[in-house]
C-alpha cells in the first residue's frame, strides 16, 4: 500500500501533446498533480499542468530537476532518448518498463517478442542489404512494405514493393538503416484492444473498438467493434498475454488485423492510444485515468462501457466544423488547445454516445 | 459569431476552488486556457489551470493585469467584493452578469426578485430592530430562522426561532446587521435545476436531481429526482423563467422545495453548483463546460442525461474511504487535490453510474 500515491504527489509525464494533456486531466480527477516535460513551447498539456519544464531530452540538469520534482515517471511517446531514459530511471520509477519501451521502438523486437509468445504477425524479415531483400520476397511475398526497424520521429522510412523490381529504389529509400520486410495482409478489419495492468498485476480491458482510417491517420474508433464473441475474447487474451510477458504497469494499446483465419498483431503501443479515446464518454473510468491509476499504484477502475460510442478524430481543418459539431446532440468535443490547423494534425476529437445497444 | 471564443482564448475565473478546478477542466475540452485569480496559496484549480495569480481582492494592480491577460471573466463563488467588480467590468466582460450577483449576494434582494417574477418563496420578512422582528414573527410564525441579509464568508448569521421567546437572543446574534425572518416550510424534499442561458438567450436545463443534506452540507444528489411530469417540468419552466428574467450568461443552480402545494424557490447561486456534480458522468456536456460554453460565447451543448447517477460528497474524513470508493463497479471518483482533509471540507465526490431507467 506503501506504493499509492495520494492527494498531492507528482505524476511526472514525458511528452506535453494531446496524450499528455489529457493524462494530466485524469490525473487531477485522482487528487494528483503533473509535471510535464516537453522540448516545445506552448504545448497542449501544459495548458492543463501544474508544472511544465520546457528542455530537450539532452539536458541533464532539466531532466534530474524534473526526476527529483516527481514521484513517479510515465510517457505519452516510444521514442524517449536511451540517454534520457538512463538518467530518469535512476532517480525515479518509470512506467510502463524499458523493456516495454525497447521493444516498441524496434519493429524487429516487437515482432521477434509477438511471435515467441505464440501469437501471429504478417510475415517479416530483417533486411540490410540487397541479397537480404531478395531473400526476404522469396519468403513474404509480395507486396510487401520496406520499413527501417527504428521508428522515425517524423513518420518516414517506409516503402511499398509491389513487385520484385521495386525493390532497388525501396532499399536506396532506407538509406543504410536495418530494416523489415513485412508481407501485405488480406484482413477484413482492424480492431484495437486498450488493456491495463496494475502495479499488482491485474489486468483489465476495454471493449475492443473497430478502426477505420484515412491517409494513414486513424479516422474513427466504433465501439463495440464487429466481432464474434469468441473473437472478442481472443482479443482481449491476446492483449492480457503481452501485458503480462513484459511485466507492464500503465495502458497499451493493441492493434489487430481480423483475418478469416484469426487475429493477427499489427502494432503495439506501450502507452495510453488514439483509438482509446472514446473511453472518455463510454465508462466511468477512461484510459487516461486506468494509466494514471496503473502508475501511481492504485486499483484499476471499471472501464466496463455504459455507452456505444463513434471516435472521431478532428485534423487539420476539420476544426471549420467545430461550431457545427458543438450543436450536435450527444456530441462530446475534446479539443487539445493547439494555435495551427496544419494539414494532417491531430487537433481533436468527438465522442458521439448512444445507448448501449447489447 | 465575434463572440464566440476561440482556441488558445483565456477564460478568467475568480475563485480557486473545486468549481474552479472542474471549470478549468472543461474550459481545456474546448480548447480554452483559464487563468485563476485566487487569494488562497496552491488553490485546488491552479493544479490544471493555465496561469494562476495568487493575490486579494484589493490588490487592484493584481486584478487589472488579471482582466488584461484574458478575454472573459467569471467567477465560482458569489461574494466578490464591489470594488473588485467595478475595476474588472471596466476592463473585460464579467458573466454572468452583476444583477445576478447583486441578487444573490442580498437575501431579500433575491426574494422580492424571485416574488416579483410570481414564483413562491418561504414567507419572509425583513427585520433590523425589535419591533420589526415582533412584526415578522406575526406575519410569517414560529419556528422561523433569522439570517443576515448578506452572505458571510464563513456560513455564520444564522439564529433559530422556535418560539417568541428566543426573539431577543436571536436578534443579537445579528449584531445589528440588517436580517430576515424566514418562515419554516413543511417541504416533501428538496430539488435542484441546473439551468444554462447562452449568449444568444438560449436556455437549457438538465434533469432535476434530489437532494439530501447532512450537518447543513449536501450528502447526496439522485438523479432523476422522484417528481411528477408536472412538477419536473414546472421546476424547469421556473429556472428558464430566473434566467430569462435576469438576461443571465452562464450556469445557475436554483434550489425547490416540493411541497404539497407545489415548488417553493429556496435558493439560487449564480454558478456551477454542487448537486450539478452529477452531469460529469451522466451527461455528453456537464454542467462546468455548459457554463464555459455560455460565457466564452459558444452555443449550449447537449445536456440530456444518458444515465442514472447518484453524485455522493466526500467530506473531511469520508477520504478514509478513497481505496475502497476506487475499487467500486461503476463508480467515478472526483478529488479536489486538497492537501488537508479538515472536517466539513468538500475533498471530492464520487458518481455512481447506472443504466438509465425511464
Amino acid at each position: 500500500m506503501n506504493d499509492i500515491l495520494q492527494t498531492g504527489a507528482v505524476i511526472g509525464i514525458l511528452g506535453g501533446g494531446q496524450l499528455g494533456r489529457m493524462l494530466a486531466i485524469a490525473a487531477s480527477r485522482l487528487g494528483l498533480k503533473t509535471h510535464i516535460f516537453e522540448p516545445g513551447a506552448d504545448c497542449p498539456a501544459s495548458h492543463v499542468a501544474w508544472k511544465t519544464t520546457t528542455a530537450s531530452y539532452d539536458d541533464s540538469a532539466a531532466l534530474r530537476a524534473f526526476a527529483e520534482s516527481v514521484d513517479v515517471i510515465t510517457y505519452e511517446f516510444e521514442n524517449i532518448p536511451t540517454s534520457a531514459l538512463d538518467l530518469l530511471e535512476s532517480l525515479r520509477p518509470v512506467r510502463p518498463n524499458r523493456r516495454a519501451l525497447a521493444i516498441s521502438q524496434d519493429r524487429i523486437a516487437e515482432k521477434d517478442f509477438l511471435t515467441g509468445l505464440g501469437l501471429t504477425c504478417a510475415p517479416y524479415a530483417t533486411v540490410q542489404t540487397m541479397d537480404d531483400l531478395a531473400a526476404a520476397m522469396a519468403k513474404v511475398g509480395t507486396p510487401a512494405i520496406l520499413k527501417t526497424t527504428r521508428l522515425g520521429y517524423d513518420g518516414k522510412g517506409q516503402a511499398r514493393i509491389m513487385s520484385p523490381q521495386d525493390a532497388p529504389e525501396a532499399l536506396a529509400s532506407m538509406q543504410g538503416a536495418a530494416s523489415v520486410l513485412e508481407g501485405f495482409v488480406n484482413f477484413e478489419r482492424e480492431v484495437s484492444v486498450i488493456a491495463a495492468r496494475g502495479l499488482d498485476g491485474s489486468v483489465a480491458a476495454y471493449d475492443p473498438g473497430e478502426n477505420v482510417h484515412r491517409s494513414g491517420i486513424l479516422h474513427t474508433t466504433t465501439i463495440p467493434a464487429r466481432l464474434s464473441p469468441s473473437l472478442r475474447s481472443d482479443a482481449v487474451l491476446v492483449a492480457a498475454r503481452i501485458l503480462n510477458a513484459l511485466d507492464y504497469v500503465g495502458v497499451m494499446g493493441v492493434e489487430l488485423f481480423v483475418t478469416p483465419q484469426g487475429l493477427l498483431v499489427n502494432e503495439i503501443a506501450p502507452r495510453v492510444h488514439n483509438s482509446g479515446h472514446w473511453t472518455q464518454n463510454g465508462c466511468a473510468v477512461d484510459q487516461f485515468e486506468q494509466h494514471i491509476r496503473a502508475v501511481a499504484g492504485w486499483p484499476l477502475g471499471d472501464g466496463s462501457r455504459h455507452s456505444d460510442v463513434v471516435m472521431e478524430n478532428l485534423i487539420g481543418a476539420d476544426m471549420d466544423r467545430v461550431p457545427a459539431l458543438a450543436r450536435e446532440t450527444g456530441t462530446a468535443l475534446h479539443l487539445y488547445g493547439k494555435a495551427e490547423a496544419k494539414t494532417g494534425r491531430k487537433m481533436g476529437h468527438v465522442n458521439r454516445v448512444t445507448q448501449r445497444k447489447g
